[in-house]
């Protein structure tokens, strides 16, 4: 069972939210007392967790003015990770999850053992605070989103494509190295809290993120909250099955969803029975040639059109049966693949209305969201700061930490 | 958002789940304050709804004895109907939600028009009423499932087999003759909701119902609470498609899962070209031949036993997909369908395992169900409770009323 929030944790959550309120405006939103509200924004004040700003009250010069609540951007920061087939990316935000500083680097981290792996992983992170002037001290989490099997909870990363062993504690070794608390995550939770936080599924209780890239994966909004499922693990939308006779994929099965669209897919039909081993020996290589890929099939090249047709049919065909297994309010489409746009968009939308229950109650609200690469690290500080924002003893770090109180008040 | 439970919420849910329970334990398990639990506890003694009753604490003859609440059963009593092709039936259940009569009666809905079905309901009712000599005045509430897309919240059904027209407001038109407060619901959320307070869900925050019978559907329950989805109609999985080019569905597709399992289906592939249309017009007929149909399976016709074989595969497959796109931690197998118990389950096993993502993390807890016809009614009770459970004004009616205090206090 989930634990109900604190009152400061729905606090905190709705002055991020909503960036400026009042304390009348909470206590309104919340249910929670005003004498309440005063005494638990107090603390947060107190903590360095908050700052206070003259509302627009003031100007219509009536009374007195309204005071605003915001977060206190600089009380800490948190750092996002995201680890893919053929890049690191790292995004460095604030107390408020907007990016101060960004790292893309190439990385093949298939061929790497887990520990080269963290090395680099190290090294980026404290090349990201050094160009910020900013010391480990005043970081208040990291989350490191990975492909493949994570649960979270546990720590443990059960499968991943980027490691060549299971079950490894690679947040754990982070942790070790850096002195910070550090989490994993199932890389498409970090695309869903992302779009919960900051994109197309802001003030949405309710929403599944579908990502497409060099895998295919899924996320799961419910009661405001990101559904882990059985084990932790959540969903694997990129394997279920379409037809048990259909395309080789990378998990030994055929017909697997992933297996008709990632990028080794279309790969694989565009350019003619690239191995999948291939493609993961040099995952860059493979990204460019898909980009090459898809400027060609927008320039009009009818054979590599078709290939993204029946991509996108067969996702189509695939996100029928989600509405109907599972009818999500919306469903957000994102990951690289959206590169594509139209050229995948289109037919994928023809598919999901031939093959979704016919009723006018399953006709989904589906939208895509091109994000530049800093969508995965920023929704993995967003999944740092949800966990922070729920610490009661959490205070501020480093240079924006409050001073000691005096012993005897002023 | 889902609005947070009230404490005298919570407190009435946790009583009965628990049975019986002392102020103390309402008081660990809940979080409340101690003198909180008293007054809210007091209140609900006040208003009829709990009972004290000595503990175990007595026996043991030290200090004073615990004492411990329990619902009051006689508080109120409410009615969960069910309505399907071939058959009404109705359960009376006291406040906890035990069955106190039940009357199952066959009835062909599908070719009555919306208003004799209301005059059958309400005729049943009043007759269960009149069997336990209770006044409609003693009843707190009605729910009412249906298959097909319901949208209980906005009390409309916009489509059932059972209805010829679309949008029909059943549950006003039985709360417009009986005076009662009634609700519709999707009939497979009944299932999930016995399941969840009676049957092989309870104490669990999370799991899926899926039922079979004259058509295949699917409960969810996540954070304790039933998905409701887009639309408030939840999910189709009887409509989930998996092969474009299978046999032809009721809805006018091919390849949905209930064109493989349900008992149309069944009896088309065991009888040979069945039509649905026939299978429609005289539902109990052909009730009465499925359990032939599965007798004569059981008994060794090789035949037959094969048509259970392919039609628990084609579910297998289905359920693998469902548990690659939301993987819930225990799926429950329910409705009719399984009486044809191991003839189907073992090939469900089987399809499950061999079309499931192949690593551990998604070994479904799969188990079945076998319920009496009365667990859809009781499913139906529960819905009612619990919504009666979240008013603030609910108070014990008819025999069991608290009578009013008098104008000065003793």
């Amino acid at each position: 069972m989930i634990a109900p929030a604190s009152s400061r944790q729905r606090i905190l959550g709705l002055i991020r939210e909503k960036g400026r309120i009042s304390r009348v405006e909470i206590a309104a939103a919340t249910g929670i007392s005003r004498a309440a509200v005063t005494n638990l924004t107090q603390a947060l004040l107190d903590d360095g967790l908050l700052i206070e700003q003259a509302g627009d009250g003031a100007a219509a010069g009536r009374g007195r003015p309204r005071v605003n609540l915001q977060l206190n951007s600089r009380a800490m920061h948190v750092v996002g990770v995201k680890i893919s087939m053929h890049q690191i990316g790292i995004a460095l935000t604030d107390f408020t999850g907007e990016v101060l500083d960004t790292l893309i680097m190439p990385y093949r981290a298939g061929r790497q053992a887990a520990d080269v792996t963290a090395d680099v992983v190290e090294d980026a992170v404290r090349q990201c605070l050094l160009d910020s002037s900013l010391a480990p001290s005043s970081v208040g989490g990291i989350c490191i989103g990975l492909p493949g099997y994570v649960d979270s909870e546990a720590g443990v990363c059960h499968w991943s494509p980027i490691f060549k062993s299971g079950d490894v504690r690679f947040g754990d070794e982070i942790q070790r190295r850096m002195g910070i608390d550090t989490y994993i995550e199932n890389d498409a939770n970090l695309v869903a809290s992302a779009e919960h936080w900051f994109g197309k599924g802001r003030g949405r209780d309710c929403f599944a993120v579908v990502t497409v890239e060099a895998g295919v994966g899924m996320g799961f909004v419910v009661n405001d909250t990101l559904y882990r499922g059985a084990h932790g693990v959540g969903p694997e939308f990129g394997h279920a099955q379409l037809d048990p006779h259909g395309p080789q994929c990378r998990c030994g099965r055929r017909g697997c969803v992933e297996a008709y669209v990632s990028d080794y897919a279309i790969l694989r039909e565009a350019d003619g029975g690239i191995s999948i081993d291939a493609y993961a020996a040099n995952p860059t290589l493979y990204h460019g040639r898909i980009n090459e890929i898809t400027r060609q099939a927008r320039d009009g090249d009818e054979r590599l059109r078709e290939v993204f047709q029946k991509a996108g049919r067969s996702l189509g065909f695939a996100l029928a049966n989600l509405v109907a297994m599972l009818n999500p309010p919306r469903i957000i489409l994102s990951g690289d693949g959206m590169r594509a746009g139209e050229l995948l968009f289109d037919p994928v939308r023809e598919g999901l209305a031939d093959h979704r229950p016919t009723a006018p109650q399953f006709e989904v609200d589906l939208v895509t969201h091109r994000w530049g690469d800093d969508v995965w690290a920023r929704g993995a500080a967003a999944m740092v700061l949800q966990r922070l924002y729920s610490r009661s003893e959490l205070r501020a770090v480093g240079d924006a930490a409050p001073s000691k109180p005096a012993p005897a008040g002023d």
